[in-house]
This record gives structure tokens, C-alpha cells and sequence, in this order.
């Protein structure tokens, strides 16, 4: 064992070298003091990092100097100037339980190994049903991407519907059908067809200006299915839809669904966090009567991807729906069975990640009231740099907003006079569409910040290249005004 | 910022005081010093840490403690004496490759955010595929765990025979069938439930004493299949079966599957890394042809979980089959496209966890005979495992390791001498049956080690408890000698 021990001292000082660069990474985020990105086009980037896989052992120095480099040529997803995806940020308490589970290696299994995790995700998981959701009864599952719990959002309605095919192939079933926004996530329609169901089987329903289902254009898609013998299945309400960050028109939608028979799925991986504000929730309080939720912690918190979960008020489903009789692993955890702890067969996957360190050691850190205030203070944020669109000529915001995404167009001073005459011209528009990706060059050239621009086109508005600005948790006002002065700056004399 | 700066030194000091505790549980892993698992019933578990979430913000110092007692309940998985599931072990180099991808936040998307990163996937994938597979062209995704990627194989081999069932219900279809072991993982069935296609699809072939498929059953199953008009679609090889570790006959069998024009996936999640020798390879050449291999990394070599991948022959089918038309994020990310690395519509997730930085510098540890020299020396701690099996009258030897799994019989004194006279008499076994899961309790109340034990019913063969120990390159002959005289020591006198 001698040697184990010695090899083993030379690499916890490998470790501790390796903490020097973490630190920096972090401080460099936090204060947003390098580059969002450091643009290399992906044939340049192998001029700038050696690539190849080595047949001899590599030195620790030469391994540390290309974990420099990794960070180095890295997008700065945690810098504060990051707005490019729907993620940002990194919290150093969250970061800490990542460090900690990775060291630990643990899994999410049978109880025998799993059991203070399990009651941490229990636990976690009553308290957003209960206190937010207002379910009495829960179970719940962390998955691995928002992505994955609607999956099993699609998958648990399915079994509550038609048991029996869990066992025998969905041949032979009427034909399903899923409802969802327009603008909802394409998710759905992977899901769909990972499902078997097909890519057909999603009707995007038509959405108004906002892009929130239309309840009345709902109805009459669901009412055209059964004509054509279809099973209405499942109804998807987008809480925080991918570019407006809006939510659906939750009541009036739950109301229609609840009349077919419906099982109702909660997408809120980008903004379920707005439920966990009493007056969003008061005005979709329908919530409390739907059946599953998908919620992504490391979208608005600045929690390490991935913190996502699926939570269900039907408590036994999951196990129904993902269990199979398996030979080996049921042996002695039997006698330490307590409700819903052992996850073998409640998921589709044996040991996976652990996630819930993460946003529950972040949670500790801030508190539920801490929590609370970060959302208000994010939408606080994002209503700052609205504020900011409007008053300044050269921006025109979309819609205002009820969360973390803003939208809007940006218009150079060439544009300026003719905005006020060609407004309703496709040409002039045509011209503006270009504009954004060249603004988005400069920025990424310079690597001062990161932010996303995206067409986006409704069956009845169709908007050409505009940018959408989100404002996680990490942001603040100064960043945000920051952002604002790159764009203008970036964009006026184009 | 002022404030924000002050905040982060002090989150800096927060995590180098975290740090000395990631410190030193590496260490009592590594020596093996500490308990494996400081046992306490999930009902117990709330009395010696405190799991309420908190209203209000908890100290540093308390949440310090807190993660303190985290890593003091929590199972060891990291630890030498740990041999409960499929993967163990912490390497630093590859734990502190987690570190920077958690702190950098990274995702798997598109190009813009994730160049660096698809780059190194690509690079790792291509060496799999040519090196070791002997594969010209190949495609692959990470995947969040060994039965995901078990999944895309499936999902793959239906578009490829059904390409059109990407749109539409698979109604209509004839009812496919997918033929593993029946020994083979549960992944299969959970994959066939999720795929609509129903756990009946699945046909579990027999398989003989070492628990190989039967190709002459396999051969058999299929006929019997296609005369119910059944379509046979997906043969899955096992390469490592979850209990004994052994590979199916993958020569004999892919000339089956080919012959009946079916999709052939090697679910190596296990004990993929045994193709890594050249040997091995030899026996099993027709790996070259197969279409689809499930590897992860985690399992046998010691990286953090998850490290799992698909890879394929096929070049675009994952595009194929995962790709849906998305209105944002296809912009400017266009110019900079390179064969496969944006790989949205690849997947059926977007944002994801970056896993590849695990193995990649893991790889530059060991190098590329490094990585073979561990497989070869976990092989040879079985081997000499068995060796300590097969001289002790108290243990009996299952059969031949030929990885890292060795499944022996622990026979108590009280035992042998009934032995040699009721082999054959099933209340003897009945009795014997009992013994595993005293010593594990033992064991596990001491906290000295952990090891898996499980009975085993096949068609033909039936097996009560016996211990699997499984020999992950982090363990060595000391360790292997220690884990042997516990299991005697702890059974001897029952």
C-alpha cells in the first residue's frame, strides 16, 4: 500500500495547484473581468491547444498548463456579461456541493447507497409542492436536463392513460395527440418522437401576441383531433416560454383540458421559478390541479447544471410506469423501505449524477426568503433594462416583460429615419434582420459579452432578427446597463 | 460592483475551506482509512443531520459542518473497500477535470458555446471508433448514463429501419421485437417501455452457464418471432453482463442478427473496455461490424460519473433522428459548422453537463498504453482474487473471471461438512441462501467494506446468494487480499 500512499500525496498537490486556476476562473466571472469568449473558429482552435490523445503519460505541469488552457478558450458561461443561454452563473455555495458530490461519486439508486440523498430530493421535493405548488400528495425525480423531465412528464401520462402499454406496443391505441404553444420547446416534439408517438402527434397551438396559447384556438384543435378519432392526451403549459419568458394562460387552458380528460404537464424548466411568487401564483392557481411540473434550479439560479426535475402529485406513477421486475439489487434494502426512498424502479436509468447537493446547499445559503427575493430581484433587473429600452431611441422593446427575457429590437442610426416611413415595409425589415448577427460578431470578436438574437415566427407575427436579453440571478443593475451601452455601442453606426 | 467583489472573497474563502475537506476525504479513500459507509437507517439519518430547508440564511461555518457530516454519511463509494456497484474509484486529474467543467458551467449545444468541447468529443469518439472498434466512419453523443445511451441505440435502429415513424405513430407498424440475454441489463426493457414498443417486446434469449447468449436459441427466437409477423429489430450483444462480467458470443451471434437484417448494438456500458485489448478484439472481430456501442467510461476506470457515450457507424442517423426544425438558435453558428460538432439536433436534450473533460484527462494521465496497462492489471486483482477463491475450502468459485467480476458461494463452517453430502439438496441451499446477507449486515455495521451479493434465476440455471466482488482499476491485489479475509472473517463462525 506504501506506493498508493506516495502516489497519492503527489496528486492531492496536483489538486491544490489545479484550486489556484479554479479560483481565478471564479473571480474572473464574478467581476466579469476577462472575456466572455476568446473566439477561435472551431478548425483555429487546434492551433491553440494541443488535441491529440497521448499514447505516453502526460507531466502534471503539462496537464495543468491544458486545464488553463481549457479555461482560456472556454465560453464564460459563469461570467456576469454571459446572456447567451438560458443559464448563467456560478454561486460558490452551489459549486462547493458539486465539488463535494463529484468527490464522493455517489449515486441516486437503491437505498442501500443513496439514502441521505434520496431524503434530501423528498424533502426538496414535498417543500415545492407544498408550499409552492399547493399538492398535498407528491414524488419526484431529478433528471438530467429539462429536456428529460418533460420526457417523463410525456411518459407518466402515458401510463396514466393506457396502463396496459407499458407491456405491449402502443399499436392499436388510438392515435394521440399533444397540445402545446407554438412557442413552447422542442422538447415536447423529441419527446414525442423518442415516445414513438411521432413528431405529428404535437399540435402547436396557435398563440396570441405574447405568446400565450390562445384558450379558444385550444379548444378547437382539440375538439378537430377527436373529430379525426385522435386522443387528446396531454395538455403542455409553457411556464417561461424559450425567447419571451412568458407563462401560458395557465387557468383558462387548465379549464379546457381538465374537460377532455386531459393530463396536465407544467413545462417551468425556464421560468417555473415565477410560480414560487405568491401573486404569479394566485393568478394561475390552477397549478395546484395539474399533474406533473418540470423545473430546472440551474436556470435562473446561478446552480451548476444540471438541477432539473419532474414532480408529480400522483404518487405511486413513476414506480408503475418505470419498473421492471429486476433479478439482482432487491435483496436486503427491503427492510429499509420508506416511501417512495428506493428509485431503482421509479427512473430509467440505474446511478446517475447527484443533483440535489446542489440547489440544496445553495438554498441553505440564501434561505427560502433569500430565494424569493433573488427572483424579485432578477425581475427587478430585467424591468431596469426594459426601462432602458424605452427610453432610448434606438431600441424598441417587444413586449414588456413579466420575467427575466427581454426583447427587442436594436436599430442603428442609419435606420433611425427611416423606421418612422418604412415600418410596415418587408424590405426595410429584411435590412434590420442583418444587423443583430453583425453586432453579435463585434461582441464576440471583442469578447465583452455573449447574448442571444433569434427570428421567431408565429402562424400570425412573424418578427425578424431581434435580441433577447436574460437576466439570472447573477446579474445585476450596473451589468445590465453595462449590456445595454455594449449593444448601442456596438450597433449605433452600423 | 463594489459589494459584489466583497462578496466574492469572501465565497473564495468558503470554498479553500471546502477544499481541505475534499482534501482529506480523497485521501481516506485512497488508503482506504475511513469507513466505507457510517450506517444509519434513512429513519435515523434526520437525527444526525439537520434536513429542514431553512426560511432564513444559514452561516458559512454551519454550512461548512453541514457538508462535513455529508461526506461523513454518505456511502464511499470512492473508497478501495467499496465493491458494491459498477464503477468506483476517484482519480484527482479526472476529478479535477469535473471541477473546471462544473466551474466553467459549460454545455453541450451548439457550436458558439461549445466548440472546444465538441472538438475533444469528436477526437475521443474517432479514437474509439478507429482504434479500438476498428470502425472507418462512427458518430457519437455523451449520454447521461450507460442506459441513455442504450436508449439511442434503440431510438437509432428504428429510424433506420423506419425512418418515415419519426413523424408518425408507430401504429401500424408491424409489433418489432429486440433480443438481448437474458442476462442482459434492464435497460433494454426500461428503453422498449419509453419507446412505446412495451416491455413484451423485449425477448430475452437463453443463455448458457457463464451466461452467454445461445446462439442457436437466439437463432430459434428470431424464427419464432418472424412466424408470429413480428419484425426483429434490434439484436443487443452484451459485453460485460452485470453480474458475471462476461462477453455474449459476439462472432457467432452477429452473423445471426446480420442474417435477419437486424440493427446490432453491443451494450459495452459494463465491460466495453475489454475491446480496448487487442485479444479480446481478436476473438470478438466482428465488433467491427456491429452498428452501435454503449460505453462508459466511469465504470471500470475511475472517473467521476456519469461518463457514458453512444457511438455509431452511422454518420448522420443521430441528426436524423433526433433533429427537429427549431425557429432560434440556428443563426450565425452556420459559418463555423464543421462535420458533427453542432450537435443540437443530435440529441434529445439540449443544455447538458460536459462530461468529455473527465475521460480526456484521465487519457493524458495514463496515455493510451497507460489506459491498457490498468485494464490489464484490474483483470489480473480478479484473476488473483479467484485464485484466492479457488484454494480456500470455504469459498466456492463460479466461474472463470474473465474481466473484473468474480461470483463465488461463502460456505460458513457450520456448512462444509453438510456440503459434500447435500450439493444437491435445495433446503441446503435454501439455508445458504440466508448467510450472504447476514455478512453484508456485518459488514456494513462495521463500515469495513461493501460488496454486492444477489441470486440469480435463469431458464436453465438457478443460483442462491453468492457475492459478486468486482475489481475497478482503483483497487489493487492488497486491496483484494483485505476485501477476502473480511469475508471470512465476518462469515466464518455463522
Amino acid at each position: 500500500m506504501e506506493t498508493i500512499q506516495t502516489q497519492q500525496e503527489y496528486s492531492i498537490d496536483f489538486l491544490q495547484e489545479e484550486f489556484k486556476l479554479l479560483k481565478q476562473l471564479i473571480k474572473q466571472s464574478k467581476q466579469g473581468t476577462s472575456k466572455v469568449i476568446n473566439f477561435k473558429t472551431p478548425q483555429d482552435l487546434e492551433n491553440h491547444i494541443d488535441l491529440n490523445i497521448p499514447q505516453q503519460p502526460t507531466s502534471d505541469q503539462q496537464i495543468l498548463d491544458f486545464l488553463q488552457k481549457v479555461g482560456d478558450l472556454s465560453v464564460k458561461t459563469s461570467s456576469v456579461h454571459f446572456y447567451n443561454n438560458l443559464f448563467g452563473g456560478i454561486n460558490e455555495y452551489s459549486l462547493s456541493a458539486d465539488y463535494l458530490t463529484s468527490t464522493l461519486n455517489g449515486t441516486i439508486g437503491n437505498m442501500e447507497t443513496s439514502s441521505l440523498y434520496r431524503k434530501m430530493e423528498n424533502i426538496l421535493f414535498k417543500t415545492i409542492a407544498q408550499k409552492y405548488l399547493k399538492w398535498e400528495s407528491f414524488s419526484g425525480i431529478f433528471s438530467s436536463g429539462g429536456s428529460q423531465a418533460n420526457f417523463y412528464g410525456i411518459e407518466l401520462a402515458k401510463y396514466w392513460k393506457f396502463p396496459e402499454k407499458k407491456y405491449t406496443c402502443i399499436q392499436n391505441l388510438p392515435e394521440i395527440r399533444i397540445f402545446t404553444s407554438e412557442l413552447g420547446h422542442y422538447s415536447l416534439e423529441k419527446g414525442s418522437i423518442l415516445m414513438g408517438f411521432g413528431q405529428d402527434a404535437i399540435i402547436k397551438v396557435q398563440s396570441d401576441k405574447q405568446g400565450r396559447i390562445i384558450p379558444e384556438e385550444l379548444e378547437k384543435e382539440i375538439q378537430n383531433c377527436i373529430k379525426q378519432n385522435y386522443t387528446p392526451l396531454i395538455l403542455n403549459l409553457t411556464c417561461g416560454t424559450t425567447v419571451y419568458g412568458v407563462i401560458d394562460k395557465i387557468n383558462e387552458c387548465v379549464q379546457i383540458g381538465k374537460k377532455y380528460n386531459m393530463w396536465i404537464h407544467i413545462d417551468g424548466c425556464w421560468g417555473g421559478h415565477m410560480l414560487f411568487l405568491d401573486e404569479i401564483f394566485q393568478k394561475n392557481s390552477l397549478v395546484s390541479t395539474c399533474d406533473s411540473f418540470a423545473w430546472d434550479a440551474h436556470k435562473l439560479l446561478n446552480v451548476p447544471q444540471q438541477c432539473s426535475m419532474l414532480i408529480t402529485q400522483h404518487t405511486d406513477i413513476l414506480e408503475q410506469t418505470n419498473g421492471v421486475e429486476q433479478g439482482f439489487f432487491d435483496t436486503e434494502d427491503g427492510e429499509y423501505k420508506e416511501n417512495n426512498l428506493d428509485q431503482v424502479d421509479q427512473m430509467n436509468q440505474y446511478s446517475k449524477h447527484v443533483d440535489v447537493l446542489k440547489i440544496w446547499v445553495y438554498w441553505m445559503h440564501y434561505g427560502s426568503n433569500g430565494i424569493e427575493k433573488l427572483i424579485r430581484d432578477a425581475i427587478d433587473t430585467a424591468q431596469y433594462f426594459s426601462s432602458l429600452v424605452k427610453q432610448h431611441k434606438n431600441f424598441e422593446l417587444i413586449l414588456e416583460p413579466e420575467y427575466v427575457s427581454v426583447s427587442f429590437f436594436y436599430f442603428p442610426d442609419s435606420f433611425l429615419k427611416r423606421k418612422e416611413k418604412e415600418y410596415d415595409n418587408e424590405n426595410f425589415w429584411n435590412e434590420l434582420h442583418k444587423i443583430p448577427p453583425i453586432i453579435k460578431g463585434k461582441m464576440v470578436e471583442e469578447g465583452c459579452m455573449m447574448v442571444a438574437y433569434q427570428k421567431q415566427d408565429q402562424k400570425q407575427y412573424k418578427k425578424k432578427n431581434f435580441f433577447r436579453i436574460i437576466f439570472t440571478v447573477d446579474k445585476g443593475k450596473e451589468d445590465a446597463k453595462y449590456a445595454f451601452q455594449q449593444i448601442h455601442r456596438l450597433g449605433q453606426n452600423l
